[in-house]
């Protein structure tokens, strides 16, 4: 093992040791991506070895650069790097995409150097946008952040939000290197080797661009420097060759995304194992980042009785919270006065960051802020979180931090229609790994469960309603994640209402209507549909003859009502489910809950059945 | 009521009436976006009067040309439209937003005119993309694709898809409007009145581009004239004022999504009630669309016992149906040869079309073609078709019938980790409204079902498996949506274990090792996951004392599991659910599987733990 100085002649072996061990990484584990690795190989060490500030030792030092690879298939590549500069060992790169190893398949932040998790192509340039935004306008330290883009997931829509971002808030701390090989998986990418339609489109959008030739160590060495001085967002679009190096699958179609035919023959073709280190420069400086100004604030409170929607809660919460706790950065996609997040733009506007309606950068910012310990909140509708359902997936490989609050809340909106309705968001966030769902039904339970999400980890999802409800609960009660509340019970009850939100007030409504029958209804409030309170509702169903009735604003698969019959798989209930089930149209918010039979009146209905036939 | 000529004086007057009847539906309603109708009320009219193409009378005739209104909340405007051609009358007009009225508050195609519903903005022009390219491709017609556009949607990454979609294919036919009425929902949207910002974008992308005052009718006609002689795709980008025509809220900040402060004055402002009509021009053609060749093909068989994986027999079952029907059209987001639709794209290249990384583009190319009556196949990861959740969910909303296959479900994928896994995508997929969700075991099955899904309505998903799994079915075995097979049974079974995909091959396993113990398992095999077959589930559990254990490669929330506790909701059954509950990493399929407990192992210790408990 030698340490090498870092000219450009010597990188042009260390380049060519990144690519026998991104042949051998992939080789000892049977697949992989080396072609996609060969071509980003020059790209890589020269950033490496004379550009990237990073002290592999300290991860966490807060004036580290952060470098991404968007194309996280190109895998055998980073961990060739890594080996380089000493972070990991030979015997630990062969471990790649095997059983237990922290190399897997794609980039995932077990290892301590990366991120955030990257695989689904179009994810990386939104949170390198990201973290250029952190740096700048929260952290405000010195940092530049790099980021690998493939040329095939330019295609993706979330690049073009990136780059629209980046150019907004003149992110000249950032880095974009387009490797731009030619071919994707399948075949030729949209625009080939014409590297000057990436070149044209980044400038439109107000970029600095720079076309290179990727296998040209001093060319590649002047963009880096030429990037770090432009003033401007760069990107460098490189025209490489994928399978770089070794002649059989140079420039080749189907050789994507597996390991070379062979691979002693491809070592020795690219001049044989060597073993050699770089040392990536650490940051010149030793700062701290911005810390910002706190203030004395109260949860805000409600009295019992007045009408509040649970959207402005969470607005009013989040703006106290904000001001009491530096740490917490608001995100909205420009529907901020609907979701009430502009109560916290108002209160704290050096924590507000404005996404506009470009919901995956707003999502992928939200990863990029928790990567350097901030508390992100996410609000749009409930409904438009489907547009970042992939970063959301993504987010919970990268072990991401933060909240997403989605306002609008199911058939309740009343006439705006369908389109404008969270009816499927309950199910997207339970099945998110790791994920925990909230749905408040009053204001001061809106404000207590925020201010308990807060240190949460994971995603952590709080479902508001446009209209306003009742305040039911005092504002000193208390609400655990986790938990459920019963809010009406007696030692004889025929029937458990299960419900969560705006379901909640239907339920007590009906829950009134049913002792003129002679029904004694159970109602509770699951405010806390994931984790949820088995506890609770094992002990409602049992008290109440096993007849469990829930009722939920949303359609019926995924939702609360599965919620519980998950909860109550293993005990002895009859579990009926009242949900969305008809495409709604307009109509008033009364006439909407009454058509899909999740009103008091519906409710009691299905209630006297239940007892009748059970 | 008179019916104007098409001069632009007159069309003055008439953009005045769609202004004064956008104002009086919101004002009706109490509800709606009257500003944003404002604004585009001059673009709108001299495209209806002038240059669109369209028989209100025949919706259906295939010359038709298309108008999307991708900002959909501008729907006064579109309704105000279809009174001016008569197509609805006053009455009607004022029932928008009302229950049971046609006119919701974004467009649907419970109007005959309505292609499919927008609202969800960013979704317009790529399903109008969608259109354009049936028309070139498909069709081969000549009609005509309009889309409004609005400023702040331009945010939309999917928006960009388009663009670069819509230049790739060189779209001649499509024209897209962008009404830059510089003001969002909250505030200015991110380039203002800077027209020559989108203008750059889209000729960096290779479109054409002009730029007009969006309220000078003689500019907006040139505008639309050269539009259809450009030889490109073509962006008028329309410098406008938001609240057009009624000065107090003129180019106002929070005036958007409500209706205006006083009705009555607002349309004394604008001239006061009319009624008159323009004429859109018919189509001048009366051409039929193109219709493909067949030719005689049998589905593939495969002999039991085979080793065969379910993409692969997508992949030959595609290709076999599409020989034999002409209007199966197969997409695929650049991954064709890992889905297997590469098989369609060799048997039937005319109707294969690359939609590269861009799955958004992708399933809006699906709504358009259904729209026109094509039987659209996409195929990409099960994981990625969570970057279309928020198109699929708006799929729905139009009614849009079109078939998903996601490959590579599961951890049962092996090596490649996390982010290439479908682990949220049942869940998903069933909380769409009207959706079908099959999940087949061996190729046999795969063929016959999908047979089956291609003339079934609504959103059909099909998820394969990346690994071989032996063919258990008889090639002329029948398989019927809705119900489930009961793989093994006895008179006296101790459990049913409910499996679906892979994991059937294990539970058939595991029941074989549970003879050892002397436990009986029954071993059903769910692949109707939505439908699901209630009644043989019912069946099952009842015959096995009510212990059911289901077994799923996806994550606990909204799959499987959760699909069969809903059947057994009503009946004495507990239920267990093994399924993926600890993020995966990188190993070997087996591995994977053993490691969440879904192998056979996992699934006999399991079931021999609810026999000894229950």
């Amino acid at each position: 093992m030698t340490t090498m100085t870092t000219d450009l002649d010597t990188l042009t072996d260390v380049a060519r040791q990144l690519r026998v061990d991104s042949v051998r990484a992939s080789g000892a584990a049977g697949s992989g991506h080396p072609t996609s690795s060969l071509s980003a190989a020059d790209l890589a060490v020269v950033l490496a070895a004379r550009h990237f500030r990073y002290d592999f030792a300290a991860p966490d030092n807060p004036n580290n650069d952060h470098l991404i690879f968007s194309k996280g298939h190109a895998s055998p590549l980073l961990y060739a790097l890594y080996k380089a500069v000493g972070a990991i060992d030979d015997d630990e790169l062969l471990t790649f995409r095997k059983a237990g190893s922290r190399l897997e398949g794609h980039p995932a932040p077990v290892l301590p150097w990366v991120d955030v998790a990257t695989g689904s192509l179009g994810q990386g340039l939104p949170i390198a946008v990201g973290l250029a935004l952190c740096g700048k306008r929260l952290d405000r330290l010195g940092y530049r952040v790099w980021v690998l883009c493939g040329d095939g997931e330019m295609a993706e829509g979330s690049m073009w939000e990136a780059f629209e971002h980046a150019a907004h808030e003149n992110l000249d701390n950032l880095t974009a290197i387009i490797d731009v090989n030619r071919l994707g998986q399948t075949g030729e990418t949209m625009h080939g080797w014409d590297v000057e339609a990436y070149a044209a489109r980044a400038r439109a959008c107000g970029w600095h661009a720079i076309t290179v030739d990727g296998h040209d160590m001093r060319a590649i060495d002047d963009a880096y420097r030429a990037a770090t001085t432009s003033g401007r967002p760069t990107v460098i679009v490189a025209r490489t060759v994928k399978g770089k190096g070794v002649a059989e699958v140079e420039n080749a179609t189907g050789k994507h995304g597996k390991p070379l035919p062979d691979t002693d023959a491809a070592v020795a073709e690219l001049g044989g194992y060597r073993d050699v280190r770089i040392s990536a420069e650490r940051p010149d400086v030793d700062a701290a980042p911005h810390v910002f100004a706190t203030e004395e604030a109260e949860l805000p409170t409600w009295r019992v009785g007045d009408e509040v929607a649970t959207r402005e809660a969470y607005g009013e919460a989040l703006a106290a919270l904000g001001r009491r706790r530096g740490d917490i950065v608001a995100l909205d996609g420009e529907v901020s006065n609907s979701t009430k997040s502009e109560l916290f733009a108002k209160a704290v506007p050096e924590r507000y960051l404005e996404m506009y309606i470009a919901e995956q950068q707003m999502f992928a910012t939200a990863i990029a802020l928790q990567v350097r310990g901030w508390r992100p909140f996410v609000s749009t509708f409930a409904a438009f979180t489907a547009r970042a359902f992939d970063f959301t997936r993504m987010a919970a490989i990268s072990r991401a931090n933060f909240c997403v609050t989605g306002s609008h809340a199911g058939v309740a909106i009343g006439e705006d229609g369908p389109s404008q309705m969270g009816l499927e968001d309950i199910a997207a966030f339970r099945a998110v790994h790791g994920s925990t769902v909230i749905y408040p039904c009053d204001a001061n339970q809106t404000a207590a469960l925020l201010a308990r999400l807060i240190d949460r980890d994971g995603i952590r999802y709080l479902r508001t309603n446009r209209g306003k409800t009742p305040v039911i609960y005092p504002a000193d009660e208390e609400f655990r994640i986790g938990h459920a509340r019963v809010l009406r019970a007696s030692d004889a009850d025929d029937v458990t209402i299960v419900a969560a939100g705006v379901t909640v007030h239907e339920a007590l409504a009906a829950a009134e209507r049913l002792t003129e029958d002679g029904i004694a209804a159970r109602v509770i409030d699951c405010y806390s549909v994931k984790p949820i309170d088995v506890e609770t509702l094992t002990a409602a169903a049992g008290a109440a003859g096993g007849r469990v009735l829930t009722v939920e604003d949303h359609f019926p698969e995924g939702g609360l009502g599965e919620a519980v019959l998950t909860a109550l798989a293993g005990v002895d209930a009859h579990v009926r489910q009242l949900a969305v089930r008809e495409m709604p149209g307009s109509a008033t918010p009364e006439e909407q809950l009454r058509f899909q039979g999740i009103d008091a009146a519906g409710i009691a209905t299905a209630a006297r059945d239940l007892v009748a036939t059970r």
